[in-house]
């Protein structure tokens, strides 16, 4: 039998809540002893003696409620210390081997002041982005500069027309990095300019949104690049870099620049089939821990599938209260079109950050689609 | 319409093969031909003149196949140029966007030699890692040190009885990561050092598999502390820490040690209802790709869930031929036992790691567990 007579951990927790379809509440029940095990510990429950194993670094089940049909929720504690500082860790003890197994979702993660300390959360929120922008009151208004396979210079052609129609932010499309026909340093230095050029003009700060998303060996060298070159926003794909990369860009005190999340490589991570993780938590409040000051999800209706119940629950993952953390912008997209726009208002509300990419291009002048964009919230 | 005169790739591609769940092949090929906007060019094609954006950039149908009930399999070949020169960036162009819909499973990623020598891939495989522990011709034998919570001179006790029983290699459970009651830099070292005692009596080289999943912002220097402190191997989660960590750790020269990929966090990124990636391809040949000398999975028939056919899935994406990068080993793993060493080693064949942990400790003398295992496959 193992011990550890000494431990002694704090009697802080976390909670996660897991979706699981059971038959039965007694086999719910066991679904969640094993989520305890699993998570932590990961070994024979018999062979642990009674004393501070069991009792502080097992998780526990605290409680377990019939939600549906065979569907159960079950809320498990987790000492703090065993996530450690780290977010990598934190995501491992929350579903790192469990994810592995059919029949779980992982809903909802919450943390207790003395971890939410850790991280410094949103640099921005929707308070700090409006001022930067200069848009109080009405939601922010988004483009992308696409498609992939033109040049840098045309590139910042496109983005000089949409910042002169008065959008809010011009986003790199999540597709272009730093490829042999549109390298990131020119794209970035060029578009850069032209939004700076078109900002000199209206007297609007219209941010350009430079994707960094990248692999490691190069990540720092194009944050810096960005920053020195006039980028005002920041965009990264965690799905891609993982989340802790995201927390490190918002805590950069160097950078100092607001952060749009992309879903990139999330889809399939998404709760389907009774397994994953939940939209609200995986593109909602994970985003928002992590600092992003934006997270864009794909609009129900769109080209995409999300349903509105689910981008419900992004939303409620941007502005739910979550310690210090600021509130931040969900940024619905994939597909949108300006005969949408009263009707996502409506459902989003004006705390809301809305992107029309595509769409923009079919009205020929990209600057007097810009400009109706802007009409049609002011 | 939009063009892009000047543009010129090179004719060199690589292919994608998605399983697409659809009522009809016309349905089918529709559902190919928007992956081949959406991984590329996300913009309405309509609005892209005939030219080089069309037959360079956007994404091609190379075949669509029917392969069961409703089930088609679309090849689709894209510019390597699309991906850059990064991991994150190919990942995006294979699944970035399209993993957000229904019914669309990775298949298969094919890389010409052009991109595959981009990759250092294994540094040691399966040759390397068996010269290096001194084991031919027999599957080589793992074990973990375990639980959370004990300290690190507890684990380094029991990694030195593991040791002198003579398995091959002694891993950190994945849980064991930094935390305040196990610090890492602790663990490595005198888990490391108990490990070489053993070896100075046996005269095996058994390795000390330091688990070096971290944050980014702290992530060199576990490395580098478990290089310098005698770890004869690493452990890394990617998908916690994204794939290309994973690329980066196994192109270090500074560090050369053999790297064991772990699959936390990957689970809900499993094919499962129609939606994924598949298991051969994300645990397998992804990992090998980025690489992993070796990869952790769950055996079919312990206390997950996966199936036969995914983990030769899995062993597939270990061997098969893949340009100039090694074989790796599959590490079948997750509730093993003794009783199933024969049947594993069948099931397998002998180029495969077996990892067994909880199941030694109930032997009560560990270093005769794994003695016992040993004898098993000599």
């Amino acid at each position: 039998m193992l011990d550890a007579p000494g431990l002694s951990l704090s009697k802080e927790r976390f909670v996660v809540r897991y979706g699981l379809s059971a038959e039965s509440r007694a086999l719910a029940l066991q679904m969640a002893e094993s989520l305890c095990v699993e998570q932590t510990i990961e070994f024979p429950l018999d062979l642990i003696a009674a004393g501070p194993i069991r009792e502080q670094v097992l998780g526990q089940v605290v409680d377990l409620e019939a939600v549906g049909d065979e569907e159960y929720v079950a809320g498990i504690a987790y000492a703090i210390e065993t996530a450690g500082e780290e977010l990598t860790q934190l995501l491992n003890v929350v579903f790192g081997n469990s994810g592995l197994k059919p029949g779980i979702v992982v809903e909802e993660l919450k943390l207790p002041e003395a971890m939410l300390a850790r991280y410094a959360g949103p640099r921005f929120g929707v308070e700090g982005l409006r001022r930067l922008v200069g848009a109080p009151g009405r939601p922010l208004l988004c483009t992308a500069i696409k498609p992939m396979g033109l040049s840098a210079q045309r590139l910042a052609t496109m983005a000089k027309q949409m910042a002169l129609g008065g959008v809010d932010l011009i986003k790199d499309d999540h597709g272009l990095v730093d490829q042999s026909f549109c390298p990131f340093d020119e794209r970035v230095a060029r578009v850069a300019e032209a939004v700076a050029e078109a900002n000199a003009v209206t007297g609007h700060n219209t941010l350009y949104v430079a994707n960094v998303t990248a692999d490691a060996t190069c990540r720092a060298a194009r944050w810096q690049f960005a920053r020195d070159h006039g980028a005002g926003a920041l965009m990264l794909a965690p799905g891609l870099t993982g989340f802790d990369v995201l927390r490190q860009l918002a805590a950069d005190e160097a950078l100092d620049l607001p952060i749009l999340a992309h879903p990139a490589w999330l889809g399939p991570s998404l709760e389907r089939a009774g397994g994953g993780v939940a939209h609200g938590l995986l593109l909602g409040s994970l985003m928002r821990l992590a600092g992003a000051d934006a997270t864009i999800f794909p609009n129900y209706g769109g080209r995409f599938s999300f349903s509105p119940e689910q981008c419900r629950a992004i939303v409620a993952g941007c502005r739910e209260p979550m310690g210090q953390l600021a509130p931040i912008f969900p940024v619905p997209a994939g597909g949108m079109r300006l005969d949408r726009v009263e009707e996502l208002r409506a459902f989003y509300g004006d705390e809301t950050m809305l992107l029309i990419g595509g769409d923009l291009h079919r009205e020929g002048d990209l600057r007097r689609a810009c400009a109706r964009f802007v009409d049609l919230v002011s």
